[in-house]
């Protein structure tokens, strides 16, 4: 079967499977903030009419200082983008014909555009179940590398690699001409997270790409930005179409970095939903990485590969994000998104049940 | 000084002008439907609000459903944009080293994505005034030339080439294995338009650019597409990032499809308003561009560079589009927009105060 690329839109799931789409669905396979988007948005939405009519600030230089102030960086150092999606799009395209090395598994974008841009691709795959970065055997592989991607907290496994190993990496990086693309995607998710950008003014072979779609729930919007050089900033700002960035994730965008207290209670809220499903998922004796972020893979041990589990949860309308294209994974485990506390526990009263089903047979 | 690239976002042009920018202004430098957006969206504008926590469809399949149901097109023949903006830079991507003519004056995103993706670029120069395309001209350089940007109606010119002369162009690129991009943005405003999609079926080697921003006034939310031959429409996507095409623009986007009234009545109101203006501007004895789309360029005869009128007009905030970055034009013509009777009318009174207080040094 044709499996999604990605998660969300699970209708495309369902099409894929054959099976009829559920009057009730909860969507596991997006790993949006389970707060959903700040109550100012919708206050405030009808004034955003105003904004369609009018061509978007093609700079976006409002959003962008408050980024600058937020970062502690330059607005040069700084660039807007149509997701972090388009983001990774414009960096595959500064790479066309390169040499690129990808730390596997990872989210599929980067080799989407990797290979779009007719990259020479290699990988580097971290083993699945001792999660071990390896990174002496990472290292040694720089020698014939332009670019690194690497995705901090990694997507899907949810595992974050602290300033220590970063900066090991950079040097390495930068000993060896290489560029660093860490994909921070989801770094506003972990508890104790380590800021990075302030790497950007030391190493000018680094690029930190951010999405603001997730933490403050609004993917249908779309809003993503990446710090580095200004040079290089310069250079992939030369691929973005005009007026790439819509004006109402401009405005939103604004009001989003104005929310301290959201993004604190949201950490708190997965931080403590993480241990009530890892302390069920262990008493269950199922494999979970250790993820320090707001989705995890999980494993059923006695399954190889997850699919009737992942079959059971979908004809109940709890939607898994399958791990079929993650090199490494293949199947094997499946990925959830921390959710809100009254999804998390439909999660796992649906676990118990395939759980209790499946002692019947055994 | 440093003018901006395109129309639109005045407050760069009065920064770049070192003028304060006044309380009252009128932008003529953006070509938007003077309709504004649908009353539908307006009225609709807070369902709009849930669309904001999911990603896009990714494919934009309803829409793009409705699109080929208006083009009689098939849904493969057919890519979503971020504007018609992202389209320009996706086929600038796929033309990377290619030899590229561009038929000039002409929007300058074609030349800065041709730059960008390192094009070889030729150019084929429309002179002022006589407007004459000079085919045969055009015709031999195609020889040399793997595609061609021909925009119709022209931006800035306004002026609409029939079928007859798109045919023609369209048989002499076929003949010279030659890509012919015909930037549509502007079509829908030209009242005697005939409609070149089915030419797609013939021509695999056309492609055509189409905005929904103009027409629906919804520049805010960008939002365009592409129509041609499936094999190249699924090169361009290659290029794409996923989820390019914002939740709120695919679902506003399908509910401008359902506006036949909307767009005769916006036909109407173009068709007249340039009537009054055009007898207006003979009337002074200034030029004109036969323009048959919603803009237009004018000139002083009086003067060789506008800028003068141009000062004049942007102090009383009237805001003209300049021409400095339109090879061929160089501020040598203004370009405005055919906004409201009433915006029109404040126009008009600023241009007979300028002849005026001209005719007292003159």
């Amino acid at each position: 079967m044709n499996w999604p690329k990605h998660g969300a839109n699970p209708k495309y799931l369902f099409n894929a499977l054959e099976e009829p789409f559920p009057d009730k669905t909860i969507d596991f396979s997006a790993n949006i903030n389970p707060l959903g988007p700040l109550p100012v948005i919708k206050k405030n939405w009808q004034s955003l009419f105003e904004e369609i009519s009018v061509y978007p600030d093609p700079a976006g230089l409002n959003l962008k200082q408050k980024l600058s102030n937020e970062t502690g960086l330059d607005t040069q150092e700084i660039l807007l983008g149509n997701g972090g999606a388009e983001i990774i799009s414009l960096v595959g395209r500064f790479l066309a014909d390169k040499r690129v090395l990808i730390v596997q598994p990872a989210f599929s974008e980067y080799e989407q555009a990797c290979k779009a841009n007719n990259c020479n691709i290699d990988y580097h795959q971290v083993i699945a179940g001792s999660w071990d970065l390896n990174i002496e055997v990472l290292e040694k592989k720089l020698k014939n590398t332009d670019a690194v991607f690497f995705c901090n907290p990694n997507n899907p496994t949810g595992l974050y690699y602290p300033n220590a190993v970063v900066k090991e990496l950079l040097l390495a990086c930068k000993k060896q001409n290489c560029l660093l693309i860490i994909d921070e995607a989801f770094y506003d998710f972990v508890y104790y997270y380590e800021s990075i950008t302030k790497y950007i003014l030391e190493f000018p072979n680094l690029l930190i790409i951010r999405s603001m779609t997730k933490m403050f729930a609004i993917p249908g919007l779309r809003l993503g930005y990446v710090l580095g050089d200004s040079k290089i900033i310069k250079c992939l700002a030369r691929f973005q179409p005009e007026w790439s960035v819509n004006a109402i994730a401009l405005k939103v965008g604004e009001w989003c970095l104005d929310s301290e207290n959201y993004r604190k209670e949201t950490l708190h809220l997965i931080m403590s939903e993480k241990k009530r499903l890892f302390a069920f998922f262990h008493h269950l004796q199922f494999k979970v990485s250790p993820s320090e972020t707001n989705f995890y893979l999980v494993k059923d041990p006695t399954l190889d590969n997850q699919f009737p589990m992942f079959q059971f949860l979908i004809k109940r309308g709890i939607i898994p994000r399958h791990t079929m294209n993650f090199p490494g994974l293949e199947g094997k485990w499946l990925r959830f998104a921390v959710k809100s506390p009254s999804e998390n526990n439909q999660l796992m009263e649906a676990i118990q049940q395939w759980k209790s089903d499946c002692h019947l047979y055994l």
